[in-house]
């Protein structure tokens, strides 16, 4: 069984960093579907027919993304119709999605006359509903062999491959059982998580009909370390999953925050759920981050209340109260700012927690000196208030995600 | 001309996103050489040789990545030797720098025996210094077919391709000179500005010794034009690049918010700091992402002076002096809270502008039945305040990321 991926763009060979396939192919593995290769090519089509062609005859799946948009060099529809002697058929009902689509957007104009060709639909193929944009996707058996054409933009793709795709691909060609289970980490160097849990990772360890392997993943959350386990027998594989996650979790405790799908945000969100407890922040050189990463939960709103961001000396002094004397003595970037800072915003929002930030995220040194990378994260509780110093590295952005981590963490294993 | 980039690694089809293709094709657009297929493909000895010799076939170029460690599946060495029938000789010189490279390390112990295989080096191969790692890379030539072996890590990649890689494609075949020109629009549909720049990109052109093409790409941000020129003339080509950009200029006029590297968020910061005015923001649904954005910008400090996150109804009232009747009447997400948003927010911060939005990011639309996506986005400025109503569509996360879109270049367009 051979699975192959093709990206089609050319914008993906003169620059772009291509993560349809990553995704693609991770989810594959969850229904045991190995892929033997993945091809960018550009929207060329005598290359994009040549790819096709060879694909086709070696593999038996053929997922292809890209190069469905409305625009003129969107030409995978055509190239697919050519390789498989497939017409391609306007469908009426694929035009009225479209249209729908314009409607909801409050579009006033005319439907674009371009948006025609996203219509036509390759004889006999499966059409996949496109929940987010214009372009809906096909499924085709040709020869026995199945080709897949999703649309490029990552938004609208993993939707159509969760619901459609692999439900499709799970029913026709499951081989086995693959289960992976992923442990989060923020905050520690790669090079430790990797020799706490060496011990663990180098035993050789035997699965019936399967196999175990191990990776470290680095993101810019922390370290994720993957966990993957494949075999015939469903209970087996959890037992084992479950043993190994239990060794991790007796090694790093609560370094791990969370799992799979979890981020920092939602794991947090989770607690204060849980202990019914509230939270205001008020931040300076994270500008909005902490509270932006807060606010991507579905449901934040039941305890987050409010946030400021003081960017200058005046709004610290009059939305936070913070003393004219203590920003002279100390400077704005201080453990006495972040300590009035947590005080200030949880009195005013009236909550459980205030969480303060204030630090200098570059590229420039702060004019009286303070390093590019400093910073303090303050947190007012309803017994008292601590306040933290660290020192990042990094661009600017990054500077600014590691705050954003440390904090959400400081919140998390404040709470439990 | 053909140049192709194969990625060797199994980790590249089990869900890592392979940023190598990306560096090395854009390096390569520099000289002027055009990636025509990139390949990922696992560490599998027959499957990469089928990938070789089908890629030597083809291509005059054939840039491989990954496989050179000291580890038993790291195999690309003896699969060239196969392919191009070339002998693996051990290299005294290149263990000699292995064993530094220890050394410079602090290694104590022997050095892994796994190491050696390192020191093997394809007969009449030119050495690439690796400087960072253990890996030389390697410069074959066989039968007029360029092979580049280069190490994986993109740590150690990256000083390889630009101290060796590149001078010595560029030297033997640059292809004249490649400009390209990227230009970034907001809150078009895709399909709307393929139909508008249709009668540019459909004439045409001839550059002598080179050629113009065109590419539009979709990002969260909006839709981009990109313009690529190659040639050997440089000014010939940079004057079609400014000729063909005002063409672009006059049919999306301010539909265009930037070139190239400029962010909407960095066009923002430059006309707020020419026409030196100030700004202050009052997020809800939001959540921050909007101060966020802005403050990604080095140097934010001198036009941006504070943001609320006014989550709650009571932030709202306290914080912003939104009338109690006006929420009863209307709702939180109304034109008339946007208009007292941006007016309470303009008049506390003493700024020149004061932007608001409020809105529902969803997954559930609002208590009161509002939909999903439904956004008011006000703006106070010095003489008025002006709400506009928009519907977005997609994710939570999609839906933000459009709000701020759309709120930037509002405040875009009402500066210029």
């Amino acid at each position: 069984m051979h699975t192959e991926i093709i990206c089609i763009g050319s914008e993906l060979l003169i620059g772009f960093v291509n993560k349809n396939s990553a995704y693609i192919s991770e989810k594959l593995g969850t229904i045991g579907l190995k892929v033997s290769r993945e091809i960018s090519v550009g929207d060329d089509f005598e290359e994009l027919k040549d790819v096709f062609e060879e694909a086709i005859k070696r593999s038996n799946i053929v997922i292809a993304t890209g190069g469905l948009g409305p625009t003129f060099d969107d030409i995978t529809r055509e190239v697919i119709s050519e390789v498989t002697n497939k017409k391609l058929i306007f469908n009426k009902s694929v035009m009225k999605s479209i249209s729908v689509h314009f409607v909801r957007r409050h579009y006033r104009g005319k439907i674009p006359k371009s948006n025609d060709k996203q219509a036509y639909v390759l004889e006999g193929a499966e059409i996949l509903q496109n929940s987010i944009g214009t372009a809906p996707g096909q499924i085709l058996e040709s020869n026995g062999k199945i080709i897949v054409l999703l649309p490029g933009p990552p938004g609208e793709l993993k939707p159509m491959f969760e619901a459609s795709v692999l439900p499709y691909l799970k029913e026709r060609f499951e081989r086995g059982i693959l289960r992976t289970k992923i442990l989060h980490t923020t905050g520690l160097p790669e090079s430790f998580v990797n020799d706490k849990i060496k011990k663990i990772v180098d035993i050789e360890r035997e699965l019936e009909g399967g196999e175990i392997s191990f990776t470290i993943l680095s993101s810019p959350e922390g370290v994720d370390i993957k966990i993957m386990a494949s075999g015939r027998d469903e209970m087996l594989i959890d037992k084992t999953i479950k043993n190994l996650k239990e060794e991790f979790y007796g090694i790093l405790g609560q370094g791990i925050y969370g799992e799979d799908n979890q981020t920092l945000e939602s794991v947090v969100g989770e607690i204060f759920i849980r202990k019914r407890k509230t939270l205001a922040i008020a931040e300076s050189c994270t500008g909005g981050l902490v509270a932006n990463r807060i606010t991507n939960v579905p449901g934040s709103s039941l305890y987050f209340k409010e946030a400021v961001v003081t960017y200058s000396d005046i709004s610290k002094k009059r939305i936070l109260g913070i003393e004219e004397q203590t920003l002279n003595k100390y400077g704005a970037v201080s453990k006495e700012v972040a300590y009035e800072m947590a005080e200030g915003i949880k009195k005013n929002a009236g909550t459980n927690f205030g969480l303060s930030i204030t630090g200098i995220a570059g590229p420039k040194p702060s004019s009286t000196g303070k390093p590019v990378g400093l910073v303090y994260i303050g947190l007012a509780s309803d017994k008292d208030i601590i306040v933290n110093q660290f020192n990042f590295t990094g661009t600017r952005k990054d500077i600014k995600t590691r705050i954003s981590n440390a904090s959400l963490d400081i919140l998390r294993k404040s709470l439990i």
